[in-house]
C-alpha cells in the first residue's frame, strides 16, 4: 500500500463520533449540583470529548503536545521579521526547554514533542527530536509550488503515524503546535485559497512585520496562488502548492486524531490552516477538533468560520508552538473533572429548582 | 479601635502598585525568545503581578479561593428559582468535595476555603467551615434595608481579616467566590445603582427563572431601590440597603488583597458586585484585581466596564462559588510561569528581529 493509498484507507474508516454518549453526557451533566448549563462552554467540551472517546468518565492523564517545525522556501521574499535561521536556533530552545510551550507544557502536565518536518539544518543525530524531514524547508512558492504532491501526501501520512504511535503509548488528548518562519505567509495563502476571503483579509503582521513588510507579503501571497493557481476544493493540491511541511504534518496529527478517536486540540493560525486542509481531506475530522484561542493574526476569525469552530478563549496570543493548544488542553482537561468528579444533587442532598 | 475606624485605618494604608515594577517586568518579558507581545494578556497579566507584589519572580505556590456564603431575606419575595434551603445544603456539599469549586479548585491546586458570613442555619461546631455569621440572611431589602451599617463594616472587617490571616500562611494569589440563594437579586440592584444602569438591563435569570419570574425579579429590585434610596457613591450606603454579608465579605477580601499587596481574581457576577462596592470604598482596589471570566448574567458587562476590566475569558459560565476565579487563577500562575521561566534570546542563542 503506497501513501496516497494508505490516506484514503484511513479517511474511509474515520467515522462520525457516537451522539448516544453526547447524550448520556448531557444527562450526567444535568444531574450535577450546579444550575443547568451553569458551567457553560465546560459542559458542552466535556460533551464533545465523552462523544469523541466513547467514555463517559474520559481521564485525560496523557496528555501530548506536537509541536512539528519546518522551512519556506518563500522566506526568500523576505517576508518575515525573524532571519529563516530562527526555525532552527528555536528548535534548540525547545529541545534546552526555553520556549513558551515548554513552560505551558509543563505547567498543564503535557509532554512536548519536537518534530523536524523539514528544517533547512541538519541536527545531530543524539538530540530528542524526531526526524521526519521530508525536505530542507519547501520551494519558493512565489516561483513553483512549495512541494510535490508525493511530499504532501507523505507530510499527511507522518501526522497520521505519529498519532497512531502515542496513541499506543496511551494519549489521551493531544496539541497542535509549529515553528516556521515565513509559516504565517504559506496559511494566509491557504487560509485565502480555502474561504474564499481576499489575501488582504487574512494577511497579517506575523512575528511583527511592518506596513511595508505586510505589502510585500500580500503581494507575495497573491504571486504564489496567481501563480500556481491551487484548486480551494482540493486541500491536497492546496498544501502541495502553497502549504508547509509542518502544515501537512498538523493536517495529519488531525486527521490521525480522528482516525484514533482522540480529541485533538487546535493551536492558532497556522494550526488553523492545517485544519482547513484537513478539513477538505475529511470533513468528519472536524467532531474531533477543538479550536483553542482565538490569535490576533488577522484572517484567524475567517477560518474558525470556515471550519464552523468557536475558539475556548480570546487571549491576544500569536506565538504559535502550540502555546493556545496547551491552555486550550487545560480547559478540556478542567472540563472532564467537572464530569468526573462533581456529585449529582441525589448523592449530595441538595434540593432541585422549584417547577 | 472600632470597625469602622479600622476601615479606615486600612483604606488609608492601601496604596498604588509601584510603576517601576511593572516597566521591570515588561523588560523582562521582551527578552524571552518570543516575538514581542505574542503571549498577549498572558504578559499583561505577570506584569500586573509583579507589580502587584513587587516581584520580578513571584512564585503563586499557596492559592486559596474564599467561598463565602449567606441567605438574602428577599427571596421571601419568590425571586429565585431555587428554594433558601440550598443555601445551607451547598455548604455541606462544599465540606464534602462535591460542588463545582472543589473540583476546579483541586484541580489548579488551590485550597477552597467555606465561609459563613450570614446562612440562616446552624452548622454544627466540629465541620471545617468558617464561622463568621454576621446573622441569620438579611432582612428582606424590598421592605427594610438588609443590614445595618455596623453590619456592613463587620462583613467588610470580616474579609480583610481572612485576607490577612491567610497572608501569614503565605498565601500568593486569592479568589473570590460566593454562594447564596438570592444574591443575584442583590447583586443586580447594588450593579444598578453603582453603574447608573438600568434595573432592566442588569437583571438576568440567576439559576434559571423562567420570563415571569424575570419580570418579578425586576420589579422586586426597584421596590427595594426606591424604598432604601442608597447613595451611589457611598459604597457602604450601598451594601447595607440592598447587599448581602457575603457581598461585604467579598468586598472585604478585595480590599484586604490590595492592603496585603497580594493579587486577587475576581469571580463572575456576584463578586463583580462585591468588587463595585470595594471600589467604590477605595478606588486604588482596582488595581489589584484580576477580572476573571465574562458572566452569562446580564449586567455584568456593566459591572466589568465601571471597574475598567476585561475579564480574561468567555466560557459563558454562571455558576458562581468562585468557579470562574479558579481558571483565573490558572492564568496567573500560566502567566508568571512565562516570566520566571523562559529563556532569554542572548541565554538562548536565537535571532533577534532583523530591523
Amino acid at each position: 500500500m503506497d501513501n496516497k493509498e494508505m490516506l484514503e484507507f484511513i479517511i474511509g474508516k474515520i467515522k462520525e463520533p457516537e451522539k448516544k454518549y453526547f447524550v448520556r453526557a448531557q444527562e450526567k451533566l444535568d444531574n450535577l449540583t450546579k444550575p443547568l448549563g451553569s458551567l457553560g462552554r465546560l459542559e458542552e467540551l466535556a460533551k464533545q470529548i465523552a462523544g469523541i472517546t466513547g467514555d463517559l468518565k474520559p481521564v485525560l492523564d496523557r496528555k501530548y503536545i506536537f509541536t512539528m517545525a519546518a522551512d519556506h522556501g518563500v522566506t526568500d521574499e523576505g517576508i518575515s521579521a525573524y532571519p529563516k535561521e530562527v526555525t532552527a536556533q528555536m528548535i534548540y530552545n525547545f529541545l534546552n526547554g526555553g520556549a513558551g510551550i515548554n513552560v505551558l507544557s509543563k505547567f498543564i502536565g503535557a509532554e512536548v514533542v519536537i518534530i523536524d518536518m523539514g528544517v533547512a539544518n541538519d541536527f545531530a543525530k543524539d538530540l530528542p527530536l524526531i526526524n521526519k524531514k521530508i525536505g530542507y524547508g519547501t520551494k519558493n512558492m512565489a516561483k513553483e509550488p512549495a512541494m510535490t504532491i508525493d511530499e504532501a501526501v507523505a507530510s499527511i501520512i507522518t501526522g497520521i503515524k505519529i498519532v497512531e504511535e502515542y496513541a499506543e503509548k496511551g494519549a489521551k488528548i493531544i496539541g497542535t503546535g509549529d515553528m516556521g518562519i515565513g509559516n504565517t505567509t504559506s496559511s494566509s495563502a491557504i487560509a485565502s485559497v480555502i474561504t474564499g476571503v481576499d489575501v488582504e483579509e487574512v494577511t497579517g503582521y506575523g512575528t511583527g512585520l511592518d506596513n511595508k513588510g505586510l505589502q510585500n507579503k500580500i503581494n507575495v501571497i497573491k504571486k504564489a496562488i496567481n501563480l500556481n493557481k491551487p484548486n480551494p476544493d482540493d486541500g491536497l493540491d492546496v498544501l502541495s502548492k502553497i502549504g508547509g511541511f509542518e502544515i501537512g504534518g498538523i493536517a495529519g496529527l488531525i486527521i490521525g486524531a480522528a482516525y484514533m478517536k482522540i480529541p485533538v486540540v487546535i493551536d492558532g493560525f497556522i494550526s488553523g490552516a492545517a485544519a482547513l486542509i484537513a478539513q477538505s481531506i475529511c470533513p468528519l475530522t472536524r467532531e474531533y477538533m477543538i479550536a483553542s484561542h482565538q490569535s490576533v493574526e488577522k484572517g484567524h476569525k475567517a477560518i474558525m468560520k470556515k471550519l464552523g469552530l468557536k475558539p475556548l478563549f480570546d487571549l491576544d496570543m500569536r506565538l504559535g508552538e502550540g502555546t493556545g493548544a496547551a491552555l486550550g488542553i487545560f480547559l478540556a482537561e478542567a472540563s472532564v473533572k467537572i464530569l468526573n468528579e462533581m456529585a449529582t444533587f441525589k448523592e449530595a442532598g441538595v434540593s432541585e429548582k422549584s417547577s
